[in-house]
């Protein structure tokens, strides 16, 4: 048994196999996988399907593709319905635990949300990712374009799209551990501003007890007004919430307070201990961190209309090769 | 200071009239309380007025409707904004705890969804719920519909539309409550069925991290497919999660098959106490309980091409003033 991250994709790619009625290419797969919400490119797909081959699950024809073998779907139907329901969190922590930034040295791995964009949106939806960014509603400006036939990104692009990449706000979270700091993602959810400050969230959705993202869930609702804010100082911006013990919030101070060196900025305060943050209740010993979210600057450009699909929290990226948009 | 729940749609009411520009009536708060999710009929809103108005905090201008007054602007201002941010759970216990229904006798209030659509779909909503009830999808066949006028019912339905009441399966929760057995409503999700039986629940959204009901924005996402699981057996169906001790199984059961003799009927199973139930871990001790939701039937409506707006978990209703479809 390897990791559980690659147990389930194993699984998925089984399932897309033996749902097909002739053999299927690892093209087709990862495309099929895109739709499930995995990003996963077509090598990464090879590389699977090889693991799947050795164990006698799958069986390749030649170039053709692959179908799944007797003991295969003997597999599928057996041990593996249990991988079916992925919480939000578990990926959540796998993610939060691969962040490897450190704010000295000004290197390392950061987590991305990933969303796709078709090619001939590109220059309007461009034009607004610059307009949200610029107005400080996104965690970083820094962010990374992803072509379709990229091949340093492990990132799957369609046919006919492009992805962008940008600083998810979990990366706190990530970088808050590697600093020694215990934080837990509670909530994702939209904070109600007024003349240009934050007031209260006006709904939540939990991370813990959920299968589909909360930041996702309020994207596809066309909840935000991303665009009114920006232009009025009145609006609902996506924010996250998240908390650590009362006894660090002084290092997590000093811990958040050196992103900004590194252009990773968007928390907006560190709550009292064991008090509300914003209206959301805090447990006893805890204090509250709520964060203005990365998607922000990807709802705007589904308010400007155009169709774009949105994967938060999808994977880690190196920070370094992610650019300032000029 | 009277009960929380009145409190709350005092505020709202409030919140409504300070954002208007001109006095606004009973009907127009009814109207946009409508939209803000409140099922609240024209009436109760005159009741709550009244209560404003003893209070200082709006005053009224003959008929032409009421203003806020500055003494109701500064308490909106100051101690209410805690009141913005509902959970959905704190509704659910508000409801379940009002659930009279008696096994017994026959006689009592049950928890009701309220779902608005236009007249104009009467007739075609009507079959498509006929044909979802008759397939045995929702937890009773007996609805009520409610008119725009109707004077009985303490409904808010907008001009041009209906309102159809059906059994909501949070009246289990209510119904064991009264039996004395606690049970906790955990989340709401999309069961995916194969050949009739359900297979494993394929995503979750907790209830008690949440300010949107989970079934809702399941609906809304359109990810059920009720229609396809009537004709072929295959499909996603809403469907929720309650656990209550494992010690109260057997008890539980009684209730629960006692429940059948009026109609009540959707609990999938009695899980094994600390046991996964379609997937989903169970805390140590407890036992799970899936249901099929009485949403299924709307959502068929949406799936239809109807439009509809769901209120899932919205009130309480006589269940003795509900009918079968004929």
């Amino acid at each position: 048994m390897t990791d559980p991250n690659v147990e389930r994709k194993l699984i998925e790619i089984m399932r897309i196999i033996s749902k097909s009625d002739k053999p299927l290419g690892a093209r087709l797969i990862a495309d099929e996988l895109q739709n499930r919400g995995y990003a996963i490119g077509e090598r990464a797909v090879r590389y699977h399907l090889r693991i799947l081959d050795e164990r006698g699950f799958t069986k390749k024809h030649g170039y053709i593709g692959r179908t799944i073998t007797e003991h295969g779907q003997k597999e599928l139907s057996d041990a593996l319905i249990s991988d079916r329901l992925d919480l939000v969190i578990t990926r959540i922590e796998e993610l939060v635990y691969k962040t490897t930034y450190d704010l000295r040295e000004k290197k390392g791995n950061v987590i991305v949300n990933v969303s796709i964009i078709d090619k001939s949106d590109y220059e309007k939806a461009m034009d607004v990712l610059k307009y949200a960014i610029n107005a400080g509603i996104s965690i970083s400006p820094r962010i990374r374009i992803v072509d379709e036939d990229s091949e340093e990104d492990d990132i799957f692009v369609p046919d006919g799209k492009f992805a962008i990449a940008n600083v998810c706000s979990i990366t706190y979270d990530g970088i808050l551990l590697k600093n020694g700091i215990p934080s837990t993602p509670l909530y994702g959810g939209l904070m109600q501003m007024e003349a240009h400050q934050p007031v209260s969230f006006v709904d939540i959705i939990g991370y813990s007890g959920t299968s589909i993202d909360p930041i996702k869930i309020f994207i596809n609702r066309h909840s935000t007004s991303v665009l009114d804010y920006i232009e009025s100082g009145n609006g609902k911006l996506l924010a996250n919430l998240r908390h650590i013990p009362g006894s660090a919030r002084e290092k997590a101070h000093e811990v958040m307070e050196l992103a900004k060196d590194s252009d990773i900025n968007g928390y907006l305060q560190i709550g009292e201990t064991s008090e509300d943050v914003f209206n959301v209740p805090m447990e006893r010993g805890k204090a509250g961190i709520p964060v203005i979210v990365g998607s922000n600057a990807i709802s705007a450009i589904a308010e400007a209309g155009i169709p774009v699909k949105a994967y938060p929290v999808s994977t880690i990226m190196d920070y370094n090769i992610m650019k300032k948009l000029e």
